[in-house]
């Protein structure tokens, strides 16, 4: 990995919007695929409940989504008041629908708090799934690498620790009470970068040649901007620039991952349950 | 924890039987106090099944433990063809009993296979904490030291990594697939040998002065035994001794720990119930 250094190059920008456009290229391929053949498309229930704008446009962006790569979604719009049972009704009918293929909820306990603890876990999967496909797009191996984590948070930090054990990657977990974190965070080959502290990794800190995750998404002030700030990652993005071989930028790097696993997961779905 | 090795002493036996007894004498002498104080004791309930030697001889042992130290023990034999629904009426009984405070079982769904789940994650979860007492019982603080777990399992490694980390280590997996793993093993404080192969860390890994949990059982063959093998660690001991500061043997370390925090979580689920 130490090449790219060598020869004094800038690292490599890891571009989440342009990865996430080729996967959902793909899935748009697979799914005219399986319509052709089988005469069926994958299907993902989409339900908001109430008016907030940010649910409101975070879910219009999925349906955008959906029907961009020929994913049916069934939308249900339902109102902030709707009742328990008609929300959980509506669960149900969605989930007897076999032409629906993931947020399909189950259980005979079903409850609202359920479904949202179940929305939140396939978001979270989703994000997961994104920042390894991140490094696996760009030809970076996890297997026999060293990975070190910059924060334990449990739903950060923790799970990513886990699934790059399970890639084969020796793992070392950094968080504040650690004593000499530069030190560790030097011998890793991948840094995922996670620990919610606005540029704290510093290009002296990053092993030359390293491929870094930001999954940090913080608030800086910047009078600059209309909105009196601008968003940063963990990692100094220009003196990591420097350094690295690889790296992901703050926004635009693990953030446009989300949506296009959580199509990847309808597909996948749609597929075990089409070809069944 | 330099200072050990610098004059060459040999490192302390962390010997889990005697802190598993002064665990014991301690849990006796609270059970007096409750019992003094609120006239009641906690209650172990021992269900066994059929009448396999190995589960006997752990029942018996449970049992003796539960006497020794003034808990209550709650035998239930039942034949090995019990039928399911007599199995599953007789754990809602002990369930419903207020002096029963641990193996109690509880949901409507209960069947045996949960049961047999239930009781091996009780095991499992005294196990762990056996880990981590024998480390704070010897003095050993985990707090910003850096701990290498050996081995990745579901059951052991993972865990283990997981408690450490809350405990504020900076954990480090190594496994299988881990490069030079003797380097990143001789920079830890704190060993957790959790491979599952006999005597494979050497002395010549391990940083002197640290303190090493070792979790393997591994059967050697050894003629000179009368069962024609013999029980040893992930860890050489021998030569882990010149170099470490504490070390666990194997056996009579980490094993004896496990029946004496399943008492002290008894204990704990007494007073919980006792001072409601």
């Amino acid at each position: 990995m130490e090449s790219q250094s060598d020869q004094k190059k800038e690292a490599t920008i890891i571009d989440g919007k342009v990865i996430a456009q080729t996967i959902r290229s793909e899935i748009a391929s697979e799914v005219r695929h399986l319509s052709d053949k089988y005469g069926k498309v994958p299907g993902l229930a989409v339900v908001i409940v109430g008016t907030r704008k940010d649910s409101q446009s975070y879910v219009s962006m999925k349906r955008k989504a959906c029907a961009e790569v020929g994913i049916k979604s069934f939308d249900v719009d339902l109102p902030e008041q709707v009742p328990e049972a008609e929300l959980i009704s509506k669960v149900h009918e969605l989930n007897a629908d076999p032409d629906v293929h993931a947020s399909k909820f189950t259980g005979s306990s079903t409850s609202v708090s359920y479904l949202l603890v179940f929305e939140v876990i396939i978001q979270w999967v989703s994000f997961m799934q994104g920042c390894l496909e991140l490094l696996s797009r760009s030809g970076i191996s996890i297997k026999g690498k060293k990975a070190v984590v910059v924060g334990r948070s449990n739903i950060v930090g923790l799970p990513i620790s886990l699934l790059l054990l399970k890639a084969d990657a020796t793992v070392t977990v950094v968080h504040s009470h650690t004593h000499d974190p530069e030190s560790i965070i030097r011998e890793a080959d991948i840094i995922i970068a996670a620990a919610g502290q606005a540029m704290m990794i510093k290009g002296s800190w990053i092993k030359p040649g390293a491929a870094i995750i930001d999954v940090g998404t913080n608030a800086v002030d910047d009078p600059s901007k209309k909105a009196g700030y601008r968003l940063v990652g963990d990692v100094d993005f220009k003196e990591a620039c420097k350094v690295a071989g690889w790296i992901t930028p703050v926004p635009g790097g693990v953030g446009p991952m989300t949506v296009a696993m959580l199509l990847k997961n309808t597909l996948e779905g749609a597929k075990r349950a089409i070809k069944q």
